[in-house]
Formats: C-alpha cells, structure tokens, sequence
C-alpha cells in the first residue's frame, strides 16, 4: 500500500537526495576500515575530564535549569558570553539579540533557508561546496547555480555577479549566496580580504543574503584567517554560522548563528515549530565550558593536534600518490582536496578503495553542476597516524591501478 | 536598509506567527510570576541523581562515542531497546528501522509536515488543538481545516469526512490528518477506541497520512488510554510521535517517531539537511536511563506526581472559580481546559492576571478558525502547589470583575 502514500510526498522529499557523507559514513563503522570520509573530529581532542567535572558540578547546583526546556533563542547566558567571545575572538561587535543558539551550524543554515528561500529563488554556492549547505537549500525548492571557487581568490566575484545577472534576466529571483570563506568544506581554500570586501559590495548591490559557515575558523595552522565576511556588513546582510563540533566536541550538537535582530528574530519564530529549542543541558556544558576559560585553551590544543595530522597527511601524499595526481595544501580545517587526471572517476577509485577498506567521500557530490568526477576529499581529521599511514599507501597503489 | 533586506523573505516568514506558548514562557521568567502556561514539568520529578550516575558512567567507558557526532536515524542501541519497549507499553510491534530519535516530539511533527506537505495542500486538525503541530504545518504552506474535538468522543469523524470531500471538491489535496489522542493538548480529552479506529480507516478511504502526537500517553491518572491510533494502522499511514521530555526530563532534548520504513526513511534524508542527527550525548544518557530498567519506575513516579496535582488544581477550581466558568476532568496529562462564558475574553482576563503576576495560556491560539476567545488552557505541571493555590485565588478574583 505504500505505492499510494508514496503519491502524498511532497516534491522536496522525491528531489532531496542523502547525504554523501552520512551515507558513507554508516559505512565507516565498519570494523577494519580506515576512514578519510568523514569531517568528524578526533576522539583524541575531546575535554572528557573536564567535561566530568563541569557535568558534576551543573548536577549538583543547576539540575532545575539543565534539565528542563529553554527559550527558543538560547540561554541569555551563553549568549552573553558568545557576544564577548565573537568582539575578542573574531572582531564582531554584536548584542545577544543578534545571536541564536542552534543544533549544529548545519540547523542555522536550514533556519536560513526556511525563511528567505521559496520554489525558483536563486541560491549561489561554491563549485564544489559542502552539499549540507546545497541540501538545505533544495529543501526549499531553490535553483542551486554554481560559481567557480579559485583555489587562492575563494568564490569567484565576477562570474557571481554575471550569474547574478543571467538569473535576473531568465526572471528568477537571486536571494542568497551560500560560502564558506575559511578553510573551505571541500577545498580547503581561504578567502583574501579583498574577496570578501567584495563578496559584500556584490550583496549590497543585487540585494542578496549572504550565508558564511565556518566551522573552521579557528583552526588555523600557519597564519590567521581575515575577518569574517560579516566583520565587512554595514547592512546586516550576513548571517554568520559557528560550529562548536570542531573546537569543542560534536556530541552536544552545538551552534551559533549571528545575524541582524530581525533576521534572527524570523529564525527563532521558525525554529519554535521545528524543534523548539536547543537542549538545555549541552547549553549549560558549554556555558560552563567556556566560563571557565577553556574554550581558547582547546582551541590552541586542536590547532597544534590538527596540523601535526595536516602535515603527516601531505608528507605522505607526496609520498605514495603518484606524480599525476594533484593536490592543495590547505592552512586549517579538516581536508585535502585531491585532483586526479581528467579522465579519471573518483567513484571507481572509491569502490576500489572499500575493497580495501579505505573509505573517503568523492568530490562529485559537492558540485551542483554535476562536474568534479575526478575530484575528491580527504580527510585527516578522524583517522589515526597509522590508519593515515594505511590508507595512503593502500590508497596510492590503487591509484596506479585505475 | 533592513527594508530592502525584508522583501527577501520567504512568505512562510512572513505568515508563521510566533508561538504564543513560547513568548508567554519568557514572561514566566520573570520572579514571582505563578505560571499555570507552559507544559513544562514540574524539576521535583527530574531523576537527578540517576542521570548523575549514569553520566559519570558513560564518560568513564563511552566518551569517545557520546561526546562523537551519530547518525541521522538515532543510536541503534537505543533504537532496539526502544521497539522493545513500544512492543511491551504500547503493544506495537516495530523494527529499528522505523525509528527516528529526533530532537524532541517536534521535530518529528515538523519533518512529517516536510516530507508531505506542499502549498495548498490541506491538513486537518482538532479545533482547538496544539499550534505546535500547526505551526509546522502553516510552515511548509498547507491550508489548515479545523475538526470539532469533543469533549468525550476526541476529533469529530463525520465532521472530518465531511470536510475531506468538501477540500476536495473545492480542488485541493487534503494529505494530513494531526490528532493527539492521548490526553489532548489543550482539552485534556482520550479519544475512545471507536474512535481510533474510525480515524484510521477515513485515512484509508481519502489516502490520508496521520500523525498521532503522544507526549502525555503514559500519564494517565485513573485508567491507561486506548491503544495507539497506530495498532490500528495496517497500510502505514500512521506516524506515532513520543517525546521524552514528560516521563523523563525535557533537557536532552529527546522524542521518538514510529512510521513505515519508507516513510522514517525519507524523514531521515530530511534532517541530514536539517540538525544532521540527534545530539549522541542526549541519546547515550537516555539509553543507560532505559537500559537500567528506570524509565518504568520514572513513569510510575511522574503519573503518581501529577494525579496529586490535577486532583489539587481540580479541587481549588471548585472551590474559587463562579459557577459560570465550566471545566473539564482530564484523565492524564498536564492541562486542564476552561470555557468561560460566550461573551467573555480570556485575553482580557490574561492581561489582568498578568498584572497580579499569574499567567497561563489563552485558548484562541489553539483554534485555527480563530474561535475560542472565551477560552483558556491551565497547566498543573510545572508551579508548586503554593503557586497553584495563590493562582487560583486571583485568577477566581479576577474572574468575578471582568
């Protein structure tokens, strides 16, 4: 009988295809695989002692309050904090108003969607980017166009506005560009100063939204990245999004998203019917968390974890990845972003690898324009040293084999 | 220029009203305000010590997997712990594979309403009913009808059919049936089996998808419900939502929906590009909880808790309110439904209780055709029985000058 419900589904649920990466990664629970899929960070990282002590210490004198709901905008706690936190840490100047608390920066970008976007608008994002952001997206029933992302420049300015343009022309709606400037999900690129500047000017023009994820701000391995793109937005066009998964832990599903009141104020009104709000106990872990001064301490601590593992990684690309093969060298985050020749499939060097239990996540999916075949992510986040070692090697001999 | 900036709104940002729940609970923030509005439990019932335990436990052996992001669908763990225990309390016989653990009961209202509803399709629901489940609904652009919900025999059948054949004719898909069965969100009212049945076999004849919200089905006071709407549901057209904020505690941020394969399927691709998955940690906690045999034990204590206090809340009715205001006896749950008479407003009388520091909720929000003025929810759950005594002084004084 499911052939007849099937017709009550909405066009979304028919369209919206799975996540490459959370598909991938049921398969990376496997035993004996050595993943480079997965942007999950290392269990290494996680604060266990301190988090024990933190959870002690709310049991004992705030279980009333972390155990019970909360406002749909978040503790006005964290909030607070959060505010001082994005002035010192990022150079934003922001009330707590101008702040909500998400499940993930992956919810922050939904809540985005939801209220800007409509059947036909027209959402900009990175060829390739990070499909959590393209997914959400489809959701709503935007038209997904694609601009060039320069290894060095970021999103490419000038052929976003000629798109901008053409869409405007074909009589269709431009409303949103989805980027992710720091240490880029696949790319591992990092927007210049002057990239953003622009990026801004080109919203304020055509009047568009500007989404920026960056979950990986603050993992920088070598230098710095350049103020956010919301630092350049006299307008409050940007919607900032920060994730603490990668500088905290992901167990707690945390995030933060910044914006103008009202924009955020539209966000809180939709998040009241999808899920009411953020729990309040991983809200209290991170207040505490952060009250008590750790959050700058971890960061520091995952910077120095994570380009150790960074440089393992492309000392054994150059290694055991024949001379054909290209890729970057990125200067924070979790990826490399590889290029095979041409005339290579990446999905073939995929089922390859899983024969020997090596898993990463193929570039094709992160292209709305369905290139990138030759394209794919790795990963050194998750894997151990060894499993690193593994997998490359593995990964390098089949590769002379395609 | 946030002008500009607004006419880049989706126009379900526009026609989503906040909830009016959620903003007078912020107003329950203020000290020394009674609250009898929200459905918050009462923090005396939160099993502190046994979350303590059970915390200090899972981060002495499992922290790298509960401080770790988890798949989209839930822990599997405790995704079998629970088709074991929805077999033995509800009599429903599932697999993990038709279980979502979501971010609480909402979100499996919300990704229901997402997966199935377009613009113009119609939802039906009890007049009054919970705007959580409209708000998700009015979300994704359905027209919502209203169904009479009587006071013993729960949503109206023939009204229902009725209104089915009428959507249809006039042209529109009426696609959604959303129905809490179980001492009901406001009017504290247990549909009959009759009535369950009834329900299912109207979804069969106009191929119509229920959602059957359940959050206060274990509550019960006097006698347990009839079975779920869902045992009755041979062709899966049933989504059964649980939430674990009343029988446990609302902190972690947890519910449960129950549908076909199909259907919890593409509910999951859903919220990868919603939340991603459930917070692990939430999950893991709930799991040990279940697994060491105290949900049971929980409910037991919760139902015993609040019979005290609906018995109390009844009796202080009786005993300040005039002879016009008529009331209800709910056999579970958290609410107590009042009508005052026709030509009086309930609004004016929030306003004047407010201003003796007494709050609740107003009943209009709860009806869709924008009746019920005369109407009000109060909850026992959350105040002391000093709060509920001093409540109801004050709003009988108020009710006898307006």
């Amino acid at each position: 009988m499911i052939g007849e419900i099937e017709t009550l589904l909405a066009e979304r649920a028919r369209t919206v295809m799975p996540s490459a990466i959370r598909e991938i990664c049921k398969l990376c629970e496997q035993p004996g695989m050595r993943s480079l899929a997965g942007g999950w960070p290392d269990p290494q990282t996680f604060p266990v002692e301190r988090i024990k002590a933190i959870i002690a210490d709310l049991l004992d004198s705030e279980a009333n309050r972390c155990l019970q709901y909360t406002t749909s905008e978040g503790l006005g706690g964290l909030r607070q904090w959060l505010a001082g936190w994005l002035k010192e840490n990022d150079g934003l100047v922001c009330s707590p108003d101008e702040l909500l608390i998400t499940h993930g920066s992956a919810q922050g970008m939904e809540l985005a969607a939801k209220i800007f976007l409509e059947p036909g608008d027209v959402a900009f994002v990175g060829l390739p980017t990070y499909f959590g952001g393209t997914g959400a997206c489809k959701t709503f029933g935007a038209k997904l166009v694609g601009v060039r992302v320069d290894p060095r420049d970021g999103l490419d300015g000038d052929e976003l506005e000629k798109k901008v343009e053409s869409e405007q022309r074909a009589g269709r709606r431009p409303k949103l560009v989805y980027v992710i400037p720091d240490f880029d999900n696949p790319t591992g690129s990092c927007m210049p100063v002057e990239s953003r500047k622009r990026l801004v000017e080109i919203a304020e023009k055509y009047n568009l939204i500007i989404v920026e994820d960056s979950p990986y701000r603050d993992l920088y391995f070598d230098q710095p990245p350049p103020p956010p793109i919301k630092s350049f937005d006299r307008q409050g066009r940007v919607i900032f999004l920060r994730s603490f998964s990668k500088i905290f832990c992901p167990g707690f599903r945390l995030g933060l998203a910044l914006g103008n009141a009202k924009i955020i104020r539209r966000m809180v009104i939709a998040r009241q019917f999808e899920d009411c709000c953020t729990a309040a106990f991983s809200q209290y872990v991170l207040e505490l968390f952060c009250r008590r001064g750790y959050l700058e301490e971890q960061i520091r601590l995952n910077r120095e974890f994570y380009r150790r593992k960074r440089d393992l990684l492309l000392d054994l690309l150059e290694r055991h990845f024949p001379a054909s093969v290209k890729w970057n060298r990125p200067g924070g985050g979790f990826f490399i972003w590889v290029e095979l020749p041409k005339d290579k499939d990446a999905e073939e060097l995929l089922q390859k690898s899983l024969a020997r239990q090596v898993a990463f996540v193929t570039g094709a999916p992160f292209f709305v324009d369905g290139s990138g075949r030759n394209t794919l992510r790795l990963s050194y986040a998750q894997a151990s040293e060894n499993e690193l070692r593994q997998a490359t090697v593995e990964l390098g001999a089949v590769l002379k084999d395609i």
